[in-house]
């Protein structure tokens, strides 16, 4: 009697806009590697409309908060990804250590997580983390560039990253040079914080008030003009790739051109601001919204926000903020809603990814390093536009890594143990060899 | 026979800077009232200072998250006040309610105490919030001057009150003109959130970047000069002091001339910001420190502090940055510290009240209303200077008001249940009284 071996199964939590190309990989090789996919969501449609009839498929309805259901879930799974809002992921952790079955996810590593590492090491269980784009791919192509340089005897004395999730330059048709193509309300939060780097030796700190009127240039050429300002921490980074030493330690996130500087109006203004529920009368329009910020009275809008604001903007920049509606007669309907979540309200609208709409990812390393005491610069630019407002870049480059995580994981390539990130070449090598038959591959430059 | 009466248990949690007239107070009337004043505190030998040998007075270490010894206190109890640090009110709270004991705080009324309303009516028991200076008297001094105008039956076009917790005029030595006489932590992070008031009846709103920048002078004639910042939330007072329909409500802050100027600056820079811990060597100087705030390089302080905010300041102001320590070798110790713990940490050795020292409360309620159609402004002064460091204005009109309430409570004199505040004649009245009786009363002038 010949042996049959048994499907296992992959219990994927949530079927958001995130999940597309994570699913489609998980179903394209679930024949031949024997696998079967629960797809958990609170709304089951969603999940079957994903699956699409796919035989290895199975849509469950969940409520992430009911425990029976998701241990119910995960005591029957071989491997467990969570691609559900980053504070939930501790939910699955907690059940997916009880019973035993490793898991992945596409977010940072969270402290909580973390401390959980001695138990998830006893079991001799691994937990992924930060296996999708940004964390994720950022790690994994700057650690090979990291390993090749000190493989060579190099030293590295600058490291600057940046990534950004844009809109494709033949589907930009707003002043935002902006669609939303991930969460919302992070694009209303974005760097709420000091954002603190290593700049020539010198620890930096820019609060949240300068943080996009200081915003830099970025020449990429042939790839486009962005706008780019520093993340919340970039220090620590230094340790976690390697980088003891180092002079420059920045990573920062793309926006298009002049969207910096009119995001930068907003937050003076006190637009973004997400931590004081307002009086409001129900169904507000946004005109009157807006004036209750400005100083003065009238219909000279440009004018009340520079003396709002104290300093003079340019028109185009102007021209941006009108053009989200804060001086028209559309009505908000949120009841007592905090500054941020009337932004939201007006973005998720106002760059909206229409249909066919493609999104764009740009992902850039610039590392000044030193080999036989002559310096030199690498270049290296990912640039992938999306299929459609669908089957977006953001959905591929954050699900892929991931999915092909999970397919190497479950075939036992890797040997470690515990809370891991895609740092070593152990990991990284594979998923970045697997990216690039797909055509997801960096423009390296040199220049000596 | 005689019966004996017996003896009436008071509980109080916290004997720190802002309890001590409150304890004088109970102590005074515990013969006569025939009261034994138990004083809790974690410092038990602050709480024997404070008693000072007393006979009707016991000081009990207690560790205010251990529920027995809670509860053990709170059991044998005829009444409890509580003046721990807000957020712990509510396990207090909850044992009283267990219990069967009424309670009283100097703190705004939160909604998890709240909510607990009908469970603490159902037992016939009465939580007495907001008790103190602001919140507390300023409810008391207000309601009396709307409710006497009403009773006239004039209206109210417009409420503006604003306290300040400063410095006598002959103790006031720095460029701030302030010291620290409560919680520098509240200091620091007074204002860090969207400012809302009714002004001309608009609803306006101030982010915390301009909140300072844009303070008001307040002249109060021969009660001093001030600078004036709004309070968080103007708006709810409107229903509260049952002004429905008013033009304008304001509810602000007071500090002495140049320091709303100068902390502006402050914010600017980015040294007032709670959500992130920096990374920072161990026991950084001053200077190192905030060069990382800075553009540009060299000594030329005032001019990179220019250059970083993108505005002139004026040499004074500079000054008053200056005379912190912010350009010295002076260490801080903190490890990771946020930017508002290192200038809490500044705060309270510049701008401590050293022995001797007299601190200064300021009030002012301004009122417009029409009465017979004929309009009228009240101005109502309160100006009360402390006796020394210990004996603070702070300490006296955060604590008598609370004391003299705990004595009428006790005598059976207000007949109210649930969750109270000071803002009925029954309750302000006696207390205006009697403090109007030591000393404390209100300068009220009416321009017609």
């Amino acid at each position: 009697m010949t042996e049959i071996q048994p499907f296992k199964q992959i219990v994927l939590f949530g079927s958001g806009r995130s999940s597309t190309f994570l699913i489609e990989y998980l179903l394209k090789h679930s024949s031949q590697e024997k696998w079967k996919i629960i797809l958990a969501d609170a709304d089951i449609e969603l999940a079957r409309q994903k699956l699409n009839n796919h035989p290895n498929g199975k849509a469950v309805s969940c409520d992430i908060h009911n425990s029976e259901m998701r241990s119910g879930l995960i005591s029957q799974a071989s491997f467990v990804i969570s691609m559900l809002p980053a504070f939930l992921h501790i939910l699955v952790a907690k059940d997916c250590l009880k019973l035993g079955v490793d898991m992945a996810t596409a977010s940072y590593l969270s402290d909580e997580l973390k401390a959980m590492e001695p138990e998830i090491i006893a079991k001799g269980l691994v937990f992924a983390s930060e296996l999708g784009l940004d964390p994720g791919l950022d790690h994994m192509s700057a650690m090979k560039i990291i390993h090749e340089i000190k493989d060579k005897g190099g030293k590295i004395t600058s490291f600057k990253s940046y990534t950004g999730g844009l809109v494709a330059p033949d589907c930009d048709n707003n002043p935002w040079h902006y669609k939303v193509s991930w969460n919302p309300r992070n694009v209303v939060l974005a760097g709420q914080c000091t954002s603190q780097f290593l700049e020539s030796n010198e620890l930096k700190y820019i609060p949240y008030n300068r943080l996009f009127k200081e915003a830099e240039d970025i020449n990429l050429g042939k790839f486009g003009q962005y706008s780019m300002y520093v993340n919340r921490d970039s220090v620590k980074y230094i340790k976690l790739y390697g980088l003891e030493g180092i002079d420059t330690m920045i990573r920062g996130t793309l926006r298009g051109k002049d969207y910096c500087e009119a995001w930068a109006v907003l937050i003076d203004l006190g637009l973004t601001d997400n931590t004081t529920r307002l009086s409001l009368p129900k169904s507000f329009t946004l005109l009157d919204y807006t004036n209750g910020f400005l100083k003065g009275s009238g219909t000279e809008y440009k004018t009340r926000i520079e003396s709002t604001i104290g300093r003079e903007i340019r028109q185009q920049i102007f021209d941006q903020i009108k053009w989200l509606g804060l001086f028209s007669s559309d009505c908000c309907k949120l009841e007592n809603p905090t500054p941020a979540e009337v932004l939201e309200d007006i973005i998720v609208k106002k760059w909206v990814l229409e249909t066919g709409d493609r999104d764009l990812i740009v992902m850039q390393h610039e590392i000044k390093y030193e080999l036989n005491n002559v310096p030199a610069t690498i270049h290296s630019i990912l640039y992938r536009e999306g299929t459609d407002d669908i089957r977006t870049a953001m959905s591929e480059l954050v699900g892929l890594p991931l999915a092909i995580y999970t397919r190497l994981r479950l075939n036992g390539v890797f040997k470690h143990q515990g809370c891991i990130l895609p740092l070593e070449k152990e990991i990284y090598l594979p998923i970045l060899a697997e990216l690039e038959e797909i055509g997801i591959r960096f423009n390296e430059e040199i220049i000596a």
